[in-house]
C-alpha cells in the first residue's frame, strides 16, 4: 500500500476483543489489577491484534540504519564510519541488538535506508534512498520525494517481512548524526525548546553537545520547515532510516500488529507517524524510557508511558527487545493463568468486597 | 549448614572478577554506560559468583507458604484457605508465577513452610514447622525455636536445591496475612510508622485497611520486640515463610548465587536476612518496586534500587521472574557481544574523547 492508503487503513482498537480480555483478567487467580502495568498491555493488544487472547509467537526486530550530512557540523563522538561498521556487527551477531534478540527469541531485520557507503551483505535488506542526507545545516536533508519514498518504503519493508510472520514488532535504528535530526524534529513537533531536547547521543563532551545544540538551532532557521506538514518536517530535518521507521510503524498499525518503540530515534520517528496517522498511537508501546534528553518530551506529546527504566541509551532495538519480552509475558499470563473457578480458589471475602 | 555457619561463609564480592568485568564493559561495541542499568548489574553479578564472564543457565525460583494467625484479626481480603488454594494452583501450573518462570525459563520449587492445613503432593516440598503462626495481636506468632528452625530449614532447602544446578535464584511467597507480618517488620526494622509501611495487600477496603494498621500496632505493643534482635523479631512478628526465605537468601549468598527479591514479603524476609548478616546486600537484586506501600521503605533501608516499576503487587515471585530475565539478559550481553576491536569498529573520535 502507498502512504495514503496505509494511514485510510489504520483502524481503531477492537472493542469488543478489549472488553473479553477485561472480563478474563478479572477472573484469573491473583487480586484485581495485582499485576499492574502487565494487566492494561494485555488488554490493549487485544485491542491491536483483534484476538480477546493474542498469542505473540513470531517477534521481529526492524532495525534501520542510515547516515546523516549532518556530522559535517561535529555533533557525534563518533565518526560517521562507523554507522556502516555497525551494520555489519549486527550481520556478524556481535552487537547489543543480536544479544537481546536472541535473548526474548526475536528476529532482526536489519535494513540500509542511506548509509553513506555500499554494504554488500545477503541479509542486509538493501533499501538505499541515497548515500547518507545532506547537511540539514545548509538546506533540506533530503527532497520531499525521497522523504516520501523513504516511508513507502518502510512500509514495503514491513509488509515484505509481515508475510513471513511477525506477531509482534520492535523497532530499532543506528546512524551515526541521527540523534541530532531527532532533536531537531522533536523541537519542531511537540514545541520543546531545542536545548530541552538535545542531549549527548553516543557520549559528546560540553563543547559538543553545544556544537549540537548549534546545529540544529541552524538547521532549523535556514530550513525553515511548515510544522503542519510532516513529510516537509521529514524532507528537511529527518534522515532516511526515520522516514522508513515511520512507514513500518504506520503499516504494522494499518496490519494490526503491535509496534515495540525503542528509545529516542524510534520516538522522533514515532512523532513524525504520529503527525501523519494520529490513530497510530495506540497500536505503540513504548518499551523504555531513554536518558538521552528529549525522550521524555516525545513519550508526553504522544501520551505514552514506558515500562522500562534503566538508564540505557544505545538505540538499535535494545529497549525494545525487552520491551517485547515483557508484552509477550503480559500476553501469556491473560491467556495461561487459571481462573478462580478453573482452580478452585475462593473469591474475596464478603466483607472485603 | 547452620545460620552461624552460613552466616560466616557470607563473603564480599569478588573484586578480581567485577574488575575484568567492567574492563570488558568498556570494550565492547557500545557507547560507555549506554546499557544503563544492566551494565552495573553484569559486574555485580561478576562480583557475586566470582566469575568475569558469568552464565547464568539453571534459573530456580523458591516459592515459600505459610499461614498467618493474624487473619483472624481480619486483615486480607481473602479468606486463609486461599494459602493453600493457590498451592495447588502452582503446583497445577496455573498461576502467575508459574506462567512467568515458563516465561524465562525458570524452575520453581514450592514449599510448604507453615500452611493450616496438610498438602499432599508429590511436587510440594513439606518443610511444615507448624500449622500457621500464632495470631500475633496476642503474642507471638512462633516460638525463638520455631524461628531459627524456620530459617535453618530454609538453608536446607537452598542447598538441596542448589546442588541440582542453581545459577541464579528468584524468591517468592504465598501465605494470606503476610503483608501485615511483613509491614509490622518493616516497622519496627526501618523505624518507619505503621500506617506509612502498610497497604492493602490482596486489596481491603479503607476499614480493613484500619483493622490491618490496628492489628500490627497491638502485635507491637503486646510483643515488644527488641529491635536488636534479629530471630525475636522473626518470632514475635514474622511468619514461616518469611523466616524460610531469609534463610533462602542467606544461604544462597554464602554459596555465591544471585539472589532476585520479588516485592514487599520476600523485601521484609529480605530486611531479615540483611539483620542476621549485613554482608548479604551485595547479593540481592531488586527486580522491581512494588506499589504495597512499605516496599519503598525496604529498599532504602537495604540500599537497593529496583529493576522494573510495572504497579506490581501479586507475590509468589512473580516480579523476581521478571528480574532474572533482565539479569540473565545483562550477563548475555557482558558475555556474548562483540568488542570494538573484534568487530572492527572505530573507537570516540579524537576530538570528543
Amino acid at each position: 500500500m502507498n502512504l495514503e492508503e496505509i494511514v485510510r487503513a489504520i483502524g481503531p482498537l477492537d472493542a469488543a476483543a478489549m472488553r473479553l480480555a477485561r472480563e478474563r483478567q478479572a477472573k484469573l487467580t491473583k487480586p484485581a489489577g495485582s499485576l499492574g502495568a502487565l494487566e492494561e498491555l494485555a488488554i490493549r493488544v487485544a485491542g491491536i491484534t483483534g484476538t480477546p487472547l493474542p498469542t505473540l509467537k513470531e517477534k521481529v526486530i526492524i532495525t534501520m540504519a542510515g547516515d546523516h550530512g549532518v556530522t559535517a557540523a561535529g555533533v557525534s563522538a563518533y565518526p560517521r564510519e562507523v554507522t556502516a561498521q555497525m551494520i555489519y556487527n549486527f550481520l556478524n551477531g556481535g552487537a547489543a541488538i543480536n544479544v537481546l534478540a536472541r535473548h526474548v527469541g526475536a528476529r532482526v531485520v536489519v535494513v540500509d535506508m542511506g548509509v553513506a557507503t555500499d554494504i554488500v551483505a545477503e541479509s542486509l535488506l538493501s533499501r538505499k534512498i541515497g548515500y547518507g542526507t545532506a547537511d540539514m545545516t545548509k538546506g533540506p536533508a533530503m527532497t520531499r520525494e525521497e522523504a516520501l519514498r523513504a516511508v513507502e518504503t518502510g512500509i514495503a519493508v514491513l509488509e515484505d517481512e509481515a508475510v513471513k510472520g511477525m506477531d509482534i514488532l520492535g523497532l530499532g535504528d543506528m546512524g551515526i548524526g541521527n540523534t541530532t535530526a531527532s532533536s531537531a524534529l522533536t523541537a519542531v513537533i511537540t514545541g520543546d525548546a531545542v536545548e530541552a531536547v538535545t542531549g549527548r547521543g553516543t557520549g559528546i563532551d560540553d563543547l559538543g553537545l553545544a556544537r549540537k545544540i548549534h546545529a540544529i538551532q541552524a538547521a532549523i532557521g535556514v530550513n525553515q520547515p511548515d510544522r503542519s506538514d510532516p513529510l516537509e518536517l521529514l524532507a528537511k530535518l529527518g534522515g532516511f532510516e526515520l522516514a522508513g521507521m515511520a512507514g513500518v510503524m504506520l503499516a504494522a498499525a494499518a496490519h494490526r500488529i503491535p509496534v515495540v518503540l525503542d528509545g529516542f530515534v524510534s520516538g522522533a520517528a514515532a512523532l513524525l507517524a504520529y503527525e501523519l496517522a494520529p490513530a497510530v498511537k495506540e497500536y505503540l508501546i513504548a518499551s523504555h524510557r531513554s536518558v538521552e534528553r528529549g525522550h521524555t518530551s516525545i513519550l508526553t506529546h504522544i501520551g505514552l508511558t514506558p515500562l522500562l527504566d534503566l538508564q540505557m541509551r544505545l538505540g538499535e532495538g535494545t529497549g525494545a527487545a525487552l520491551g517485547i519480552s515483557l508484552t509477550v509475558a503480559a500476553c501469556k499470563l491473560l491467556k495461561e493463568m487459571a481462573t478462580f473457578e478453573e482452580a478452585g480458589v475462593s473469591p474475596r471475602s464478603e466483607r472485603d468486597r
